[in-house]
């Protein structure tokens, strides 16, 4: 058996979603999020397959909201709606076909050392429990800390991260650098890891690689981008870059890297989005000014299509040049823009909240 | 990365056994098999660490009767003792020496339609909880229903196995010989199945391989047999052997199968054993007269020995005779007899209660 995560570019047989409802992720008791999470899982499963996970509370709303075809909603706690970090990850075997799910173990970003809540029992257990519903075999990695939106990979043995995140004192503090390469290998069926030292400033992930950098094929990726060095962006932009040019992938050839430039206003907490909350004892707050991590690499390919983040307002020229930068790197598929401002609210974008299942059988 | 199931003569980091107290099992409180089990770990201590499953009822007379060092007790729930059976199977990748336990779905030996007792919450949970507490990765391999004892391996990408009992109907009825071969190589890392048709008469495993044939080293197993043709076991073995001759291993080879002959008295159910028994609604009866399906070949390789059954009493010249065949077979190793009436009288033998775990890393 020979099993490897393929890259989200490949075809896919499904993606994951959580319907949310956290009162200190998504204001005004989660309705505008909803309209958005529903426009996002209707469109996608008009692609693929949609599993939606659903609690006793929003299951009437998403069965309103949601359309019929494609969509299979499964009873699944969680504590928030981050599929990307508490769905499994998928890999699959080359020589029988076969797809796996990974269970990480899941922290909620940092665990009690800069964690961003303080129960995460039932995002942790989220993995395991979607396998055994949706039929999948599960695969732990034990203690290993890890979401999903902290890794990217080619398919073709290249794993993407970030120092940032994945050496932070709240993932995995007894493991050294070389120790982590070697389990993101072993679990993901990889031959190399690429650094790189940053993600977006402000980022509450300890800055995802997802919201920074993404393969858009092998030895090809956007890289979040800002011309203005006034910009706290410019140089965590600029050293994930510096990395980029001096490095090779698995297979030793040089990355093409596309610049992707953030939005030009930068978005932030209102007035209004504060009043919407409400935080549970423990749960890192937000403030009215603070600056939300807004990119447009947090997109989610989708068997033909891509759901490209939108922030809409003043920045409505920047959201114009994304799209057009998007549309001419990936002329054969499909970019549909999605007004994702009440996803970014949230903590994250369209990439955080939907997780693929590549093509494959289930023996 | 490139996992496979180690063969069990290789070396080993540990062993798991399952502390035994079930009153239909394990008659007059379990006392007398709990010696034997106790018999069983501390010699096996000696060779290697030993994982010890133990109840809260269980754990005083565990602590009592087994040896402190290289012991571990762990509180795991368990509907019985048959950590071969329940116990994670590990494969090892030959990369980086990682090792994971593979979970699969236990039904108690064909769940309602014929398996042994009424409840197996605990067995089936018990791989996965058995990873989580002592630390290893853990593969669940998803609604596939196996039990450790009705496989064994060569190491070396065959799998042994019994048509019996894995195309029983209690078993995985969806599937096909073709699609149970290709999740067997899936999960192990093997490329050849090699089917069995027959196990030892009266084994209410619906025969496992385990209590019929084993490898000694690649290409060599043991065969349980007998040369008396009025013995319902005749025709069995006989069958096993012509299938062992008509084919080759994953690698090419002829297998040399070398005869192991079963006690010449057949081991019974006797009055006094079975005044020892309390039953559950549900569970499977013994009676007094039934024949046990009592084998030399149900033995365990540990780090350099291998611990053989003997029945004593009447069947001692049997014993010895076996003794001295594995003896002759395995004499780099110490064979190791070990009086097991004991837990015959449970339903399996010394390989039924243990499990290994081959050497290798926790990454």
């Amino acid at each position: 058996m020979s099993f490897r995560m393929p890259g989200e570019f490949e075809p896919q047989q499904a993606a994951i979603l959580i319907f949310p409802e956290r009162p200190g992720s998504w204001g005004y008791n989660a309705k505008p999020a909803q309209k958005v999470f529903a426009e996002i899982i209707n469109t996608t499963a008009r692609h693929e397959h949609v599993y939606v996970a659903v609690s006793a509370t929003t299951r009437p709303t998403a069965e309103r909201l949601l359309d019929r075809e494609n969509i299979t909603l499964l009873d699944i706690p969680s504590d928030d709606a981050w599929a990307r970090d508490v769905a499994p990850t998928f890999v699959r075997d080359s020589e029988s076909g076969e797809v796996r799910g990974i269970s990480w173990r899941f922290n909620a970003w940092g665990g009690t050392y800069d964690g961003l809540y303080a129960h995460w029992e039932r995002d942790d257990a989220f993995a395991e429990e979607f396998c055994r519903q949706a039929g999948f075999p599960c695969v732990s990695a034990g203690d290993f800390v890890l979401e999903g939106g902290s890794i990217h990979t080619d398919g073709e043995g290249t794993i993407l991260t970030t120092e940032s995140c994945l050496l932070s004192p709240g993932r995995n503090p007894g493991m050294t650098k070389e120790q982590i390469e070697q389990k993101l290998c072993v679990m993901l069926g990889a031959d190399k890891v690429i650094w790189l030292p940053r993600g977006i400033y402000n980022d509450e992930t300890n800055e995802h690689v997802d919201n920074v950098c993404a393969f858009i094929r092998p030895a090809e990726v956007v890289l979040a981008w800002t011309d203005d060095k006034n910009d706290p962006q410019y140089e965590l932009s600029a050293a994930c870059l510096e990395a980029l040019e001096n490095c090779t992938d698995a297979k030793g050839r040089k990355i093409t890297v596309h610049k992707l430039p953030i939005p030009d206003i930068p978005v932030r907490v209102t007035e209004a989005d504060l009043q919407g909350y409400e935080f549970e004892e423990g749960e890192d707050t937000r403030e009215v000014g603070e600056r939300l991590a807004a990119s447009y690499v947090n997109f989610f390919f989708a068997n033909g299509i891509v759901l490209l983040p939108q922030f809409g307002g003043e920045n409505a020229p920047s959201d114009r040049r994304a799209l057009n930068i998007m549309k001419r790197l990936l002329p054969d598929l499909e970019i549909i823009p999605v007004q994702a401002a009440e996803i970014i609210k949230g903590g994250g974008n369209i990439h955080c909240i939907t997780q693929q299942i590549p093509e494959g059988v289930k023996l």
